[in-house]
């Protein structure tokens, strides 16, 4: 057991993630000419100042060379499925934690739909993955998504809460979850994740001055910072917008 | 096949333990400002005498510089699951006995839900840990706990004792059960649990005078003790009513 | 591949074993306040002269030193459920061979429940359990039950003599199946399982002269004894019942 | 990977099995006071000159020394089931690759239930089988029988065919089917099977006189023989039939 | 993690792929008496100058030397299935990574059924072979077909677009899927895959006429060629057909 190497993918406590899964998640329909191609994300990644960016296997593995000449530090997921398929969400494991090293990852991430019928299955998978990757100290991200027919009345807030807390609960070392609007809510949930460091999830392309404000928010509750992707990458100037981000987290 | 060590979490055969795994199994709305803490519920363990305390992994691990100084023993629970999820509950393992000692526990936990769908899942996730534990000697503690649809009509007095017995036929050392209420019942139950020891789960937050009641009740029974979370880390005045109990269990 | 070691389970291929395994199958509701002590159990495998006797790996466990101060030799189911859960019936391995081994077993035991749904599991399950014990030349017994939905309708005897096959065919050295009442449709149950041994369960607990029947008419249709539970310990007279059954099985 | 040794139970290409599973796969009602006993099989094999006899593990193992004495070549099937579970059917490995040889074994076969809901489970377990036998030159036979709801409506001539295709795509030596009566289909499933041996399955007792009808039509169209079981244990002179059957398949 | 030797199944970024793989998945129906060998389609390969023939193992076990005598490098599919079975759609692994190597080929290929009730079960399984064949350098086609009742209301661009990406996203190198009729659309998809090169399947027996029609637009949209089988086998002068489908690949 090794002490994960945070500061791999943090600046004293704080970050900024860019996160590039969409292609898989939720289809090509979420880009354009520009942003459909990884090297551009790349790009903005390493011009923007971003702490790491995100990627499934197959991005870090055909475009391993960019990645690396860019010098931005590397975070695989390790799970991850289409938007294709309905009923009770369920990701599993694609990619090993060897095989993400392999390929240069700096740290891992898995996703978990709390609330769904498959709950147990992805617990068990993150369990595993957990002490995998701790046992060689590679940091662990877990999104937590309550999600499935289960949780659709549930309060927003509860849920909020519960995502960080179960990112403690299970290892994480920091939990990434989606932000309910609310500064009280978010610093209980902050709260409630303890030494689990939290972040919050960019959510769909909104308007800049709503998503600066949502950063606002996470710095006011204390919480680590954001992992951004459409947000940055459909704005018109990412590196513009990237660093009035960075500016607010790393008050800087 | 060593034998367990029980001395390490029992006092002559008594145990009082001090359970903190309501934060993945109900989510922090459990919690309040101070309890949210683990810290909180080490310093309680620490200083009410707890012969260990329970944890998740997660907690294990970011806290283990705190749980290590407090020299308070640590149980590590192998399985887990949110209350997110509805229909027959199943809880898988997300810990392994190997990463347990690894993060410092003496002993392992484990919940087994009799009469699900899921139960034999979680029978033979249990038999493999036993196996695993009980080689090194490590002390196991199931929680037994009857539900889901099958039990709905089954009489509360028999499902306790057929916890307790479930406890002794697959091999745990301590069987921790929810009390029925009656003294009788409550003898029988440990009575059929034979050599395992059996302890009662403290429940959902109630008044002083009707745990301490029951408390009294599980050694009348000729239980071991109690396995307590809300009632003791809810309460005003944690260390005093922890001392009470304490005095109750052990007769001093 | 090593020739079963089946003398230490039977006297010139007859066989009178003590089974115990109620206790999880059934919960202590069959049990009083004597014979829920396997202490209790182990004086009358021992007293009454017992082939074996038949535990979960729990009682194996905890009572080894009784166990083996009584010399009785020990068989140990490897699999068993409560009967809390409804739906198709499913027992699955909770303990392995090596672990009834090191508990000091020298044979193993395990149900099928055919016609379940979840027939082929089991099935899978035992084809691994025989494969292992064999190995190394432990005895299997094999629990025939034809339960669940499918097998509703199918004519009893026919399903008895099933049973003693399916033992053949699968690889177990002795199938313990229920008893239909007709010597003549028993003769054809041993005949069908050719050089697997047949013992007859006990059953619930029943007059003595009808069980002693029942003794009498195994041995008359050629098969190797019994696997008595319920109504030698539930007997008011278990070791002088015990060697009635003696008599009728050994002639002597 | 070495070439399979097929001159090990065949003859210049051609075959004659004497199939003996139904005592597993349709229990002892198939059976009479004879043909109940193994033994009584093993004879018919080896004076009715059959080119291999099959059996479970079971009677592999049990009968090891009569098999062994008659030198008649044995197989034995991995996967196997009650005709008591209803619902769509699936048949699981009980038996291994090396444990089969352990027992003597010089061939192995499964069944896959083309077009069963559990097809795919029957297919990837049969891909393991496949790369295992063959790794160390063990011929391994394919049982094709397309059953399931999913089938119900397809015809019986192009199951036939799909079936000679399917043993010939997944690797097994001799494919064993149902023959539907039409040399000219027959024919066509030969052409389709390749270099993979077809043989036909015996089925029901019928007449002896449509039974080496049926063997003639195999040779007319170019297959290797026939797997045969009731029509030959169950006919009057088992060996007298043998040998009919037997100068048809080799012309001698 | 070696780089892929794509060198061995392409020329230049362009592949044309003969596909064999119909015997399992639609049956013998596909075939008449020439196509039905395996013989006359290695032929095809051979003369027609195509990249790599692909086969399920058992042809290419079976047909082992006349693939080798021809030359054609060999594409082993590694999961399959009939159309027997109705339902959502599922092809699990029958051949591994390992057993394909053994049998010459120099690239495996995989199907996912996408938006299928069982892409995570195909989603996790290609991740491990994806992971163990790129550790030695072996290439891997990846087949997205969208199937199932939840994409039955999909547009097919999107469909087609987020097959592509599927494949970049999972780490295939090459991705094979169903071309929608516009080239705009193949080009937003060649787009999508990024560096994972891009084969359109050839789909039922079409005119000469439009089948060449659309392999120029793969080559328009910038693709890298087509993955061809019934328009090619089926076709009355295969060798003909396959070098102008060549001419318009490679453009000589």
């Amino acid at each position: 057991m090794k002490k994960p190497s945070l500061s791999k993918i943090m600046t004293k406590g704080k970050a900024m993630f860019l996160a590039y899964d969409q292609g898989l998640e939720h289809g090509p329909i979420e880009f354009n000419d520009k942003n459909v191609d990884p090297r551009y994300i790349i790009k903005i990644a390493k011009e923007g100042g971003f702490n790491a960016v995100i990627f499934q296997k197959g991005i870090a593995e055909k475009y391993k060379d960019e990645i690396k000449k860019s010098r931005v530090p590397l975070v695989i997921k390790l799970n991850g499925k289409t938007n294709l398929r309905k009923g009770e969400p369920v990701s599993e494991q694609v990619c090993t934690v060897k095989e993400a090293l392999g390929l240069g990852a700096v740290a891992v991430g898995y996703t978990i739909y709390a609330g769904s019928e498959f709950e147990p299955l992805m617990m068990k998978e993150f369990g595993k993955i957990e002490e995998e990757a701790h046992k060689i100290g590679v940091p662990v991200i877990l999104w937590v998504y309550p999600r499935g027919k289960s949780v659709e009345k549930r309060k927003e807030s509860e849920l909020m809460a519960y995502s960080g807390r179960l990112g403690l609960e299970v290892g994480a070392d920091i939990v990434k979850l989606r932000y309910d609007g609310s500064v009280k809510d978010l610093k209980w949930t902050v709260k409630s994740a303890g030494k689990t460091k939290v972040v919050i999830a960019g959510g769909i392309k909104t308007g800049e001055k709503k998503f600066l404000a949502e950063v606002r928010d996470i710095v006011k509750a204390g919480g680590a910072g954001i992992a951004v992707g459409r947000n940055v990458w459909k704005a018109k100037d990412p590196i513009a917008l990237s660093k009035k981000v960075k500016r607010v987290i790393f008050g800087k």
